[in-house]
């Protein structure tokens, strides 16, 4: 695998780095397969550093009592720092990361990264720039937990998931949306319920099918 | 004012940058005053960086609905860089923040900051770490809000009240309490009549006095 070829590519930084760090960081690294649903990260552990290759990664927090919440996903051409929180002092909380769909990732040890890291002040701030893009979204998904009613964080959540999937049917169950959302199973099933009877989508056993994408817009924005 | 010494010792980047960008950020420095409750920086505006001199800052987010939820505070020698969000190009949303007892603060004004944050990667990763140790403060709060009971809430919510004032009566209103953790007034009422009746505290005309340490700390933690 070549790795140079890839990083020099993707990482702002490679430029500015010695040659001697770039084998270093290359040397380090693999390429990683993951199935859909499989483990990526747990908390408390600091896994590496991980670019997506293919597939989608979500990242989220899970409460004592197996409560979830979905933070934000990573897509091809996306970097995960939150798998290598303990090269960023200043991270500390913890989050667990599943592939979404079967996904490869290079990967990038944490000693690699964490020594080249410290060295060049290019790669602690790509770090640390990563880190607080992914603040915005947090931000973004607690705004809608505190502030919007069910409907509304049901509407963006089907809607982001059709453009995702470039299909109007969201084969997913109540039980995974609720994941997604942090609420309970009912809850979400209520919700449909609600937005079925306005004509907005129709719940099947395949899945849940969106009928008046502006309908629904409508309520999510 | 001598604007040169206070930063010296505070900021870890002083010493890296050249003795004309010293002056531009101590030229661009003013000291400002805000009277307990008086707004110190509101959404969507960029207002500089702001370092606490006394007294305490609270950052908050606002709904349309006006209803609030207390981000962080920021005391004696913490800086807030999301009040000059527009320097750090990966913040994406907006914060409010008011003084929330009189305040002193040290301000740098935008394009000052901006300029010298280009030219110096160490002014950058100073401000980006700010940024992300903020990240970590948001999350703990998410946690909160998703996973925890109100009980559980209150009772952080109090014991970090009675840290910060040294008192063991809390003197505001269930309306302030509220608004804090981001729910309604009377959920807030009958959460304190149940700790309240649980013998943890008392409510009276003056506020809220804290009976029993031991067994609020249980609830919390």
């Amino acid at each position: 695998m070549d790795f140079a070829s890839v990083y020099s590519q993707f990482f702002p930084f490679w430029g500015k780095i010695s040659d001697e760090d770039k084998e270093l960081l290359c040397k380090s690294s693999s390429l990683r397969h993951f199935e859909k649903e499989q483990p990526v990260h747990s908390n408390a552990s600091c896994s590496g550093v991980f670019i997506v290759k293919s597939g989608r990664l979500r990242v989220y927090i899970l409460s004592e009592e197996g409560k979830e919440i979905t933070l934000y996903r990573l897509s091809r051409g996306e970097t995960c720092m939150l798998s290598a929180s303990c090269v960023l002092q200043s991270i500390t909380f913890d989050v667990y990361i599943d592939a979404e769909e079967d996904c490869d990732c290079y990967m990038i040890s944490i000693p690699a990264f964490a020594s080249v890291s410290e060295k060049y002040l290019e790669v602690q701030n790509y770090g640390l720039e990563i880190a607080v893009s992914r603040f915005s979204d947090v931000m973004w998904i607690l705004q809608q937990i505190v502030f919007m009613s069910m409907d509304r964080r049901l509407a963006i959540f089907l809607l982001d998931e059709i453009a995702q999937n470039g299909e109007d049917t969201v084969t997913m169950t109540h039980e995974q949306i609720a994941r997604h959302l942090g609420t309970a199973r009912e809850v979400v099933t209520r919700t449909l319920r609600h937005l079925a009877s306005d004509g907005v989508l129709e719940v099947a056993r395949k899945g849940i099918t969106i009928k008046d994408k502006k309908k629904l817009r409508g309520i999510a924005y």
